[in-house]
């Protein structure tokens, strides 16, 4: 038996020996699938039908209860009604089962009451320390041990190709969908797991046994809900150590849908942008789409990853050229033109050609097809792109022309290392005889382009891995109480985020002096743990220019605000000076239910508010991060000057997002949320001018 | 026979007789092909092989020359080199020829010589009375009537299903791969055309006289350039009018993609936005990819339009129906929830099921089937929804359950009128059996749900047809010619735009007198026909509260900027009231090189300069469509008042922008653009604060 399975969910995915309890003689039965597949499958350990009624199923011996077995159990399918789940669970706890699957529907999805039985599978789990993977879940498949705890009908009409694509389902049926379509499709997996309501076994836990082994080199993933968000984090960082792509489908982004997967799920509700940050920032995509997914795991399977995103578009229809040089665009990769040099020798070669990039040989190609490797060969040497796109109009699928563009192509791409998506049609066989060779097969120019740019920005993730060196800020523990703007300020001071030389003063007189003392104009603030909107109450005066209009205020609000805000503490009067000119930012943190502390910079005002220009990332990011997200801004070019202003320092506001997220990282526990509104990012430096620091609640 | 072609192409798509000029008996060369294609398809009028070299051509009596021929001829096609193309061409004038094919390469793709040469066809072509298509084309291809005037190997292996779908491509070697696309999905075409070089028959010509085809029903365009704007916008006219569906992709979107298609192509230089306004006003849809393109011609040619955008969702798993819920929000599409009561309904049937829409059943559907058609004719009786997609997991390839889930889905939606899309796996006949009974396949939901969502915009397009009442605004001749701000603003109020009560003056005692009358505080302005930039060179002042003031700051402008910008002609100082409160706009027209006058509207600053809010249309619009176009300015929410300002009149905006796409329109000639910078949209009423009116080159 092949044993390639370690870890904690070994049991699962490499079981020695294998329980079926429900086992049904009917092969198309939910407790006769699992034993069909087995067989069909080659599991070669013990494979134990369990059955009182019945002397033997499906050709073996069928054992009336698990206690009955001689051998040791690994692996127990539990194919009972939800009613005798609880007492078959046990039985298998005593008999020392190493992991069961749950196929039983009917605990957290139906309500209270199949959450406190499902609550009780979890306890009988524990106490025997054995790992459960559902309820309610189709179970698993390993094509390297054959092992298959499931009755998906993925697996109807045969195995999939073996290969190193691991597929992990929250949804069992759709979960069986992306089986189906990964044959259809042609992908070698290598195992298939659903893990319905996730009692025990979480998506996050499959990712992480998944990528730990060695005959997976992709991963595709369908979820609904982040349980375990640590450990996605855990297991998305070693996939990016160990170079290995992982696409992401996660469902509920849109309102309708958010509704619909809290009521089917115990999931917690995070939100969707703080997900697709977490999975872009740990070096995963976020699949749009099913098949986008598909495409993913299929060119990461097939071809190599590229090292850039400069594409080389060769091509004997300028028109299907300009179409993938559009697709580059639109998915961020680069179409530079080939050397000068080349383009005198290609055109010299061919005064047809369109030798540029998009390299267009016209339909020229047919009469001299040697054009072929040789402008391709041209195009590696001296444009050296980092991936290659080629259409040759219908000769992929030619009798005549196929063959010799096959073998034109793959002498020249030989060794190259590089990515070439093939475009045309082909039969499985023609497809196949390229994928082998690690060239892509599309029928879509703007497919293959999408999956080139994919690739390359997972390349480009795992080329950022590892930990970013953070900003040490001393000691970040920030008080877990309301605090005034005054007391926010000078923790974000100790994390070393500027802030103006402020001070505090409790009458008119001492206002008039400070202001005096640091210069006037001067603006007034109220402070005050209790007044979070200083405006609205008139607790606001900016460009006091005179020690007498200072007075005047502070002596206003003094007398004006405890009258409007009754019972709010009023712990003085902040005098600052004028902060000048500058781009108002806003940078905050922020407490994800699912994802935890998150960290978000934007414009602020109508381009935060109405446009949502906002960049979310996990907290902490470096400072290198944190540029990062100033450059994903879709206005980040008013950091450079526009309309006549100055362009602002990007690093003193990417120390000042850096900075903020190791604070609020290091008391995720006791704060919601810490936003800086505005930071004033300057030609030089930036300057916190407001913060509002809010306790968790509890805490 | 069959002629079903009729209006000016008909000889190339339902000719009588045709003849191939380079006829080869080999029918896999160039020449031999169209022979050999025109057997295979059945075309039943006289076929002429042209060969002074041989007695016979595949089997038919071979001709020495075309004017050897007896008949009339009303086809011909050249398939010889272009240096034999002009004489070839001659000779088919003189024989009465009606149309001619011109396969021949190396006209106006390669140089001024060859673009010479081509405009000697044209010019042949115009003599004779005859229609030219190409040259450096791959033909035309009609199913109904046989004739296959083209050597594209689209055609090999067979022609493609009977249908009511054309294509219209612009490159020869795409739209081979179209053609063979076409093919691989089942679709049934109609017509294939390629124009290549588009010496006269273009792409907008081939869409005019396809929309009329009556067995067209939907039609799929590729192309590069843009040779006919005024004839492409009446076929997308008629398109909408009759209710066919156009699906575009048009390359060249990028900046390598622009500068790929100029140089292979002759096509004017338009921008890519205007395209794309054009195409969607007038009811078309651009499609972004090849896949897309299809699967909107497929939806259109198998299922009906839906009247709205109200999705209703069946699915047997809570998360595929999540994952189209998603979907329709990103395309655009509502989920409404079904009514209480049907959801109580619903609920006594199956208590397991989630029946609010997404309408999931679960899987308990396998063991109560009757529970499909139930659902799904309560979504249709109770919910109504104006489209349907539905998940049933592999059941859709499933030997059992297939044929029982096709029975019950095609007996309850018989008769609906609403398009049906089902999500699953199928094989050709499968699938085949659903399609025609009207019922779409889909492998992924996300595809699904976005053909169903641009087959909703399709049909909203088609319901907005017809031309829109249009203001009338009198005699709107602008003179062209370099014109001051005072003159630009007195056209624009004279089209019935709103200016302020302004007066222009000569000397700064007039300025003072004038702001005393009007009301103080005013505006100056510098008034010049030469300066654009008032604010460069001192000529704007803001908030004059004085008579003094007033006269000081004219006195300076007067006497300064003459100095400052020699030889400009001052007309005086432009006196205005101070224009208070509201929303800054900009509104403008420009003339686009390929569309013709464009009418666009944006908020100016950084919303337009560094985000590109920006929305284009085709001018003129009603104020309804205006309407539309405010409504899509992502920033749109800022007319609604945010940040604790008021809402703004959208509807005099509107009526701005609308009289203003008029007066560009009828100037078209002699206006090269207009600008309204700003429009100042206020609670009641809009007002021009400034104008730019710039003559046309050469006006």
């Amino acid at each position: 038996m092949v044993q390639d399975s370690s870890g904690p969910l070994a049991a699962f995915f490499a079981p020695r020996s294998i329980a079926v309890i429900g086992a049904s003689d009917d092969p198309v039965r939910i407790g006769g699938r699992p034993v069909d597949f087995c067989k069909a499958a080659g599991f070669s350990g013990p494979l134990y039908p369990v059955n009182p009624t019945r002397e033997t199923v499906q050709g073996l011996k069928a054992w009336p209860s698990i206690d009955a077995i001689p051998g040791e159990v690994d692996l127990a399918v539990l194919a009972v009604p939800a009613a005798r789940a609880e007492e078959t669970l046990e039985a298998c706890g005593q008999k020392g089962v190493k992991a069961a699957v749950i196929f039983s529907a009917g605990f957290s999805e139906v309500g209270a009451e199949g959450a406190a039985a499902q609550a009780r599978l979890l306890e009988i789990a524990r106490r025997h320390g054995m790992r459960i993977l559902g309820p309610n879940c189709l179970g698993c498949y390993s094509g390297a041990s054959g092992a298959c705890a499931t009755f998906t009908s993925g697996l109807e009409g045969g195995m999939p190709k073996r290969g190193g694509i691991g597929l992990i389902t929250q949804s069992g049926a759709y979960g069986t969908h992306l089986l189906s379509m990964a044959k259809t499709r042609r992908l070698g997996v290598s195992g298939w797991v659903s893990t319905g309501n996730e009692a025990d076994v979480t998506v996050a836990e499959c990712l992480e046994h998944m990528v730990d082994q060695p005959d997976v080199t992709a991963i595709g993933v369908y979820m609904e809900g982040v349980n375990d968000a640590p450990r996605l984090i855990r297991a998305l960082k070693r996939a990016r150590e160990l170079g290995k792509p992982v696409a992401i489908i996660k469902v509920g982004s849109s309102e309708v849908g958010a509704v619909a997967v809290q009521s089917h799920t115990a999931s917690l509700a995070g939100s969707d942008a703080s997900f697709q940050a977490v999975i872009e920032q740990y070096g995963a995509v976020r699949s749009r789409t099913t098949e986008e997914m598909f495409d993913t795991l299929y060119a990461a399977s097939v071809a190599p990853l590229p090292t850039g995103k400069r594409l080389g578009i060769l091509t004997v229809s300028g028109g299907a050229g300009v179409l993938m040089a559009d697709a580059a665009e639109l998915h961020g990769m680069t179409v530079p033109p080939m050397p000068e040099a080349s383009v005198t020798k290609l055109l010299e070669r061919n005064p047809f050609a369109s030798p540029r990039n998009p390299v267009d040989i016209t339909a020229h190609a047919l009469n001299d097809f040697d054009l072929i490797p040789e402008y391709l060969a041209e195009m590696m040497r001296a444009g050296d792109y980092d991936a290659y796109t080629g259409f040759f109009t219908s000769w992929t699928a030619s009798p005549v022309l196929g063959p010799r563009l096959r073998k034109v192509l793959l002498e020249t791409l030989e060794g190259s290392g590089r990515p070439f998506a093939l475009i045309g049609l082909f039969n499985d066989e023609q497809a196949s005889e390229y994928e082998e060779r690690g060239v892509l097969c599309f029928a879509d120019p703007s497919r293959a382009v999408s999956a080139l740019a994919i690739m390359a920005r997972l390349a480009d993730g795992f080329g950022h891995g590892g930990d970013a060196a953070l900003p040490v800020i001393g000691d970040p523990v920030i008080a877990a109480a309301q605090m005034d703007e005054a007391t926010a300020k000078a923790r974000l001071a100790a994390a070393g985020i500027p802030v103006l030389p402020e001070r505090v003063v409790k009458s008119a007189e001492a206002a008039a002096e400070a202001a005096e003392e640091m210069g006037l104009p001067v603006v007034l603030k109220i402070v005050s743990p209790d007044i979070a909107h200083k405006t609205e109450v008139g607790g606001v005066a900016l460009g006091l220019a005179t020690a007498e209009a200072v007075r005047a205020e502070a002596a206003r609000m003094l007398t004006e605000i405890p009258a409007k805000v009754p019972g709010a503490r009023i712990s003085g009067v902040l005098v600052s000076p004028m902060a000048g000119e500058g781009v108002e930012l806003i940078v905050g943190t922020q407490r994800d239910p699912a994802m935890g502390p998150m960290v978000m910079v934007g414009f602020g005002g109508v381009l935060t508010e109405v446009l949502e220009d906002v960049v979310l990332a996990h907290a902490p990011v470096s400072e290198a991060q944190a540029l990062g997200m100033l450059d994903r801004l879709r206005g980040t070019r008013i950091l450079d000057g526009v309309r006549g202003r100055l362009g602002v320092d990007r690093a003193a506001v990417a120390a000042v997002i850096s900075r903020l997220s190791v604070l609020a990282a290091a008391n995720a526990g006791n704060v919601e949320s810490i936003e800086i509104n505005p930071l004033l990012a300057r030609e030089d430096g930036a300057v916190a001018l407001d913060a509002l620091i809010l306790p968790a609640e509890g805490a």
